[in-house]
């Protein structure tokens, strides 16, 4: 089974925390990619540089100067940084964007009816399994940025959960694969404030269900989203957890 | 005959050049690899940032906020933009820093007498000679940054030449192997003032003659020397010359 696990920004952000899920992930037996998001560092660095976000209903516009930054952040610092520290734990790691070997080749989304500016959305089928496949292969564990490209030269600022669904449903029709978002809470939970509230299982009827009684709302509804649609495009299972509880059982399983 | 590129950090700093570098080194046919230095946009970010910068000797001090920024600048903004550009180009590229499936692996510099900070030496014999040749046999040309790792969890700044010179000694030992340093010059030449004097061939004899004569003086001497340790190391043939004439004769032959 090959695992596909994405972790957000707030681990990321956490050096500790980091550290201790690397040494988890590590640990991991068998194929596996990594998908990572981008933390504070970005928007802390925006700031010192002057340049203003903005923001489109509580989204934020990727322009010219914010993709730069982000790419110095995401397909940068952190992605190095990361690759470097799961060397030392035994991991052989290859860190990418989706412009490197065109592994995720992405589209701009389209300026009308809002101008995210350059925001890459992502098609599964194109994705260069291929290449993927042989670099597992040669024993490196493919480890992403949210960074992509248009294919034409421009990179693109892409959602993580997107490119860890596309992969995952990419890589799904050639090896069974699994879809892991880890982040800070134990799981999907029915009771914001119980973190032990966590919901083990997720069916769409169910989702229907909780969406109109507001139990999953906000950013959790683009993540579920996300497990579903791969779902129904070939990933074998879809896991939502904490960071801190890959190799270990719980969480929200999407069925 | 597998080509190894290196680009100054003059050409990276003017985008029109840049520009048509990258479609020059995409019409190279046959195996191929780009190394790019760095350029002003790291001094101008540091700048911004407020990270005074350290020199000693006229050389810059990668602490941990400088090792941060050229991370960012070198494997980030600037790697994964030249990548997107090639793939423009129609060629296939993936982006590298030497932590990446450990291809570069280097050793962080003794900090007696002088302590550079977080600056890598590379050793030749410890290039990851079976990944690189994989990923070109699966079609895709290798981008390396100068930033390497110590193995331990680190990230170093190298020397951009170095790396060059290191990458085709490595490579040389499973293939015939050409060096082209490229920069804003015509090649090495024997009057500064005059950029036609350019020296069509410069053997170790001649090297050492043009030394004492203050002819070959600076920065050019650990380009020339990298060049004659390649020669020494088994690279079939040193050019040094424009960025525009990759792919027509001229510049600097080392012997």
């Amino acid at each position: 089974m090959l695992n596909v696990i994405k972790i957000g920004g707030n681990v990321i952000d956490n050096e500790q925390a980091l550290k201790s899920f690397l040494v988890d992930f590590s640990a991991i037996r068998g194929f596996k990619m990594l998908v990572h998001g981008g933390g504070q560092l970005s928007t802390k660095l925006s700031e010192m540089l002057d340049i203003q976000a903005q923001m489109i209903d509580g989204r934020r516009v990727t322009d010219a100067e914010t993709l730069k930054v982000v790419t110095m952040v995401y397909a940068g610092w952190i992605n190095k940084s990361i690759v470097a520290q799961l060397y030392a734990n035994g991991c052989t790691a290859l860190g990418l964007s989706g412009a490197d070997a065109n592994t995720i080749p992405a589209v701009k989304r389209n300026p009308l009816p809002i101008d995210y500016g350059f925001v890459g959305d992502i098609s599964p089928a194109r994705v260069n399994v291929g290449f993927l496949r042989s670099v597992m292969e040669q024993g490196a564990v493919p480890v992403f940025s949210a960074i992509t490209h248009d294919t034409k030269g421009t990179l693109l600022n892409s959602n993580a959960d997107t490119v860890a669904s596309s992969l995952a449903i990419a890589m799904s029709h050639i090896t069974p694969t699994r879809l892991i978002f880890c982040f800070e809470k134990k799981g999907v939970l029915s009771n914001l404030d119980d973190d032990s509230s966590v919901i083990p299982e997720i069916t769409r009827d169910m989702y229907a269900e909780y969406k109109v009684q507001g139990i999953i709302s906000g950013g959790m509804i683009p993540k579920v989203d996300n497990a579903f649609k791969a779902i129904d495009s070939g990933v074998k299972e879809v896991l939502i957890k904490h960071a801190t509880a890959i190799n270990t059982g719980g969480g929200t399983t999407i069925k």
